[in-house]
């Protein structure tokens, strides 16, 4: 009851702090017979992983994944799925410069109100690092939903006011912003080294598409899939907003133009512009579902700023490290690994009920 | 399992159809020795009901509510507190008409695919009446937050593209619209009037606020305050987005402006613009938490629209009845009582921790 | 978090007191499609009301339920079903004379110091009156479980020391004792009556038996069949123990002998004598499942006692009252229903696993 | 939903098989800055390890246990708590013999057909090494309830016939036995090592108390004290029945016995003879809890069976290994973790209510 545990029938509790022993997760409710290897965890590891790029941070982690338990012989078992990544670089001494900061922007000060003490490595829990967790357990997810011809990805829509006009899936791992648009892809990574130049960061929007998932997953009332969704995206530390289908936009439409036009296709019902996003009533309609997200700027910056210290003194600080100057291209993986995480749920849920 | 139980420690399972015996909830949780009557319900309860006025549906519905056990002489006891409301309307011929259609944005299709059989009688439990269980579970929250300095309020924000130019929460009770701007309320009204005369319906924004919010309510990781109020938001029907602080315009940003300066308050350490929205890390800061959500057009009008059949033949099909032309004041009660329950388990939650 | 929940996946919450407007329950998760109608919830909740017999309570209860929701023209719909029985008898004023008593064996003191308020009314939320909820979230249970060919079934093994010589199911409701041994049911009966002369109350043993229970139900570690059935039974306010099988002979027993031999049964593994009681690894075998539960004698009763005030002095009382001199037979449907919540929490979960 | 989950405020998930690569858990819910190293987890791991004494197996594991999160600088920090022991052993060749084997009293089978795989190393998840990960989590839950004056402590009541006469809490670790009498714990250990001679194993009765538990903790209807005790309890492999205070012997006795006499101690309402076991209405009286739960054979024996074949043919076997002769001794500490866990829940919850 403490915010580690996500999941209703495929349940993952997660644990490690920045710089502890390790991080991991282990997963409650993995289906049994799955062929699944560490290779398959440690590919979407890779892509999460710090050093990968020119826009992402520039700290070096390997981030080898360990399977302890649940499968035997390249299968699952049906048991308890146990995963550790080792951390490698465990030296708090990196940190002393900040270790009585509460840093801009960080949870120093909210963690420390909360709990009474605070894990001054690296932000301790409340660090990005507890994401590659997440996208462990959600490469375990990938595997059950592939079988069933659930695909779900994600793309940057945008860094700041630099937006892709064109959406190709197949160019995604093509370019280090992991943009749909090789073109506007370039037009990004100029802007965030422009950023990264000053030391500062920058925002962006993050597009996240299920393919293929069929009618009728999700449940009535509060646990709609767009609310399991968007629990799951804003569970994402960076993560400040998101929208279904047309979102925001809604707002000021009429219901005459949010109302879609009805579609057979396939002997299934679709409509003609999938204005809801795939998603009506809270369950999926068998159309593709979209949504996005709004990430914000990295909070740690090499820019001089205003801190205060625990005596609530102020003081002009300025950290120096190795921060991502756009979180976009990290964090896919990690949308990824929720939304999959959520489809998971609701397809076993779905076969309890029909 | 099947999504109508919400909450943690405060836990609230509804019930209930459009036109089934009655609608109602059942909460466990609820600290004991609470004073509470049925009128602290139906406060909120009739700045829901249908009715109410020009702006809102015709329909005419009592929405009585009924406390059948947990409460003894005017305090709660500890024990599940029930409340019911009757349904005054259970005839289903009124439905003849759509009973073999599915409408277009309505659940009717989906919820058909996912259980295999359809309550056809005003969209059964996919109705937007269910939301009365939850301001009814919703007073009961705000009981207990109020001795704690917490209010919760929202108010429309934008109908269309007509917005509040200022926020006065005085004013909200004292129009119609529920906006926080009197004058621009006015123009809200004169929209809405002149979209309901073309039986039309149109979407709009609405924002909600937590005010005298203690430092520390949220949990790490997956509970983070941002990811269960989302989960809360999107759990109500016709949204279709979130966004917290600067949301959506944080995407825009970079590090060095959306980091805030700290600034010392009465022996708390705030920020000079709470860009954030009063949650960091998941956490709340202890100034005000502050989101809007996306409400999307009403799907039921009475223009002419094409539907499918249950045989998958389209017809052009007009349904006649008294919809909502705009649903945002309406969902302000809705809004609130999401918002008590997620603080309210929040605030629970941290006695077990400190 | 506050007890009033049962279930997994058929989640069931209860509430009501001996004396509030009504009791009832709300259940979520029931497959959609599953005939149902009030008569079948009532033939369960007759076999549990009060006045029903010689060996029960005096007390006429009519205990007559109405589903508010979840059903449409007979059949389930998959969205949460409640179901009410109201309350005839509300008067408090029977209660005065015990208003100011901590009664003994009864829950007044410890509910009293847990919520620091008391409802005096018949025990409030402590009354058995809360299991005829549950008998009714059994009698759904039974419904989905009977055409899986599962069927739940319990008897009053022993009366003090009167106990049943032979098994017969088909006697079990041709006797007011639900005894499976007619000649053994009127020794039974005298002894029942006898204690009831003297205002007295006797304790008893009632055995639980599941027939047709595929193998494979039950999870590993923590959530094991007897584990989960041993939470269902202790959560029955008279029961004071449970054994499965050989239960506490095996404490006095070699591993040889507790080892069953193995017997192959229609392609089925089963074993010769079934000591295990149909669970092994906390999975079921395939074989009749079977428990015995320790039923305390009723705490209610007519003869002089000391009890103690809220003023903690100490005083003789006689509490008047109808109370059931045996709880057996009354208790027999709401060890069926909990057995039932149990079995289709299993097999809905396995549902997921295979 | 797949049973490796324990608790609710306090949530731990466990994990490992016997021959994995390492066993452990994550405790989601730790209170922030309790004082914990893991020489406090090592204290109760050797006293559950296999090789410790003549009367447990004399397979030879070391058991050391690695923190992994959660603790800094040798406090909690409030967030998720990994704990991980590896598996020295980890060849599977030992368990070549019995592969196609379904052992008799083992889980093999309801495995397999639970889940269409079966790991067959030394039974995989069913393997009672799984409990070590309960008593690391159990170490911490008694960190927690030390201060608060609650003392959790278990021994052995008998061995087959061999029953303690006196109950001495100092001298259960002074014997190899745990029981409570150095005397008859003499006469138990001749009994294990006759058991022992033949390749057999025996049953026995372990009793558990809680001391100290303040009156108040359970909670109504379904969560009652016994109830999660009970389910705690049975979740233990070999426990085949539990009971609590006069247990089974109630139902022999009148209303008028089992009803307690009471009596004001230090300006506590208690009773004369605690008949109860200390939980009334599935509350805490706030005297000493007590309960006795029935511990079968060991299924691994070293005397010729006959087992069935994957292909059901039957045979002859006979495995030899080390085996625990009577499961007692080691039993304890997961007594004792199981114990300690349900308290703590039930403490952490009760903060939630007063």
């Amino acid at each position: 009851m403490a915010g580690n545990i996500f999941g209703q029938i495929f349940r993952v509790s997660t644990f490690g702090e920045s710089h502890g022993g390790a991080i991991g997760c282990v997963i409650d409710g993995v289906p049994p017979n799955i062929i699944l290897s560490e290779k398959d965890i440690q590919y979407d590891l890779d892509r999460r992983k710090p050093g990968q790029s020119a826009v992402t941070t520039s700290r070096q982690e390997e981030d080898q994944v360990e399977i302890l338990s649940g499968v035997l012989e390249g299968r699952t078992t049906g048991t308890s799925l146990a995963m550790i990544i080792r951390n490698k670089d465990q030296q708090s001494q990196d940190y002393a410069a900040i270790k009585d900061i509460f840093r801009p922007g960080h949870a120093d000060y909210t963690y420390f109100q909360k709990f009474g003490i605070r894990d001054y490595r690296g932000g301790g829990r409340s660090s990005g690092r507890e994401t590659a967790a997440r996208v462990a357990a959600g490469a375990v997810a990938k595997k059950i939903l592939a079988p069933e011809g659930v695909r779900v990805l994600a793309y940057t829509l945008a860094v700041g006011d630099v937006r892709a006009e064109s959406i190709n899936y197949d160019v995604i791992e093509q370019n280090i912003m992991r943009a749909p648009d090789l073109r506007q892809a370039q037009v990004m990574i100029a802007k965030v080294n422009e950023v990264k130049a000053k030391g500062d960061s920058i925002g962006g929007l993050v597009e996240g598409v299920v393919l293929g998932c069929p009618v009728g997953l999700g449940d009535p009332v509060f646990d709609k899939l767009e609310a399991r969704l968007a629990y799951a995206m804003l569970s994402i530390g960076a993560v400040k907003g998101i929208e279904f289908g047309m979102g925001f936009a809604a707002a000021g439409m009429m219901g005459s133009e949010h109302n879609d036009t009805p579609v057979i296709e396939d002997a299934y019902l679709k409509t003609k512009n999938n204005l809801a996003g795939g998603i009506i009533g809270g369950i999926s309609t068998g159309e593709g579902i979209r949504f996005r997200i709004a990430v914000k700027p990295t909070s740690s910056i090499a820019c001089p700023q205003t801190a205060a210290a625990y005596d609530f003194s102020l003081q002009s600080i300025q950290i120096q490290g190795r921060h991502d100057p756009c979180l976009c291209p990290r964090i896919i993986p990690v949308v990824e690994a929720m939304t999959a995480l959520v489809l998971v749920d609701a397809f076993l849920i779905q076969k309890t009920i029909r």
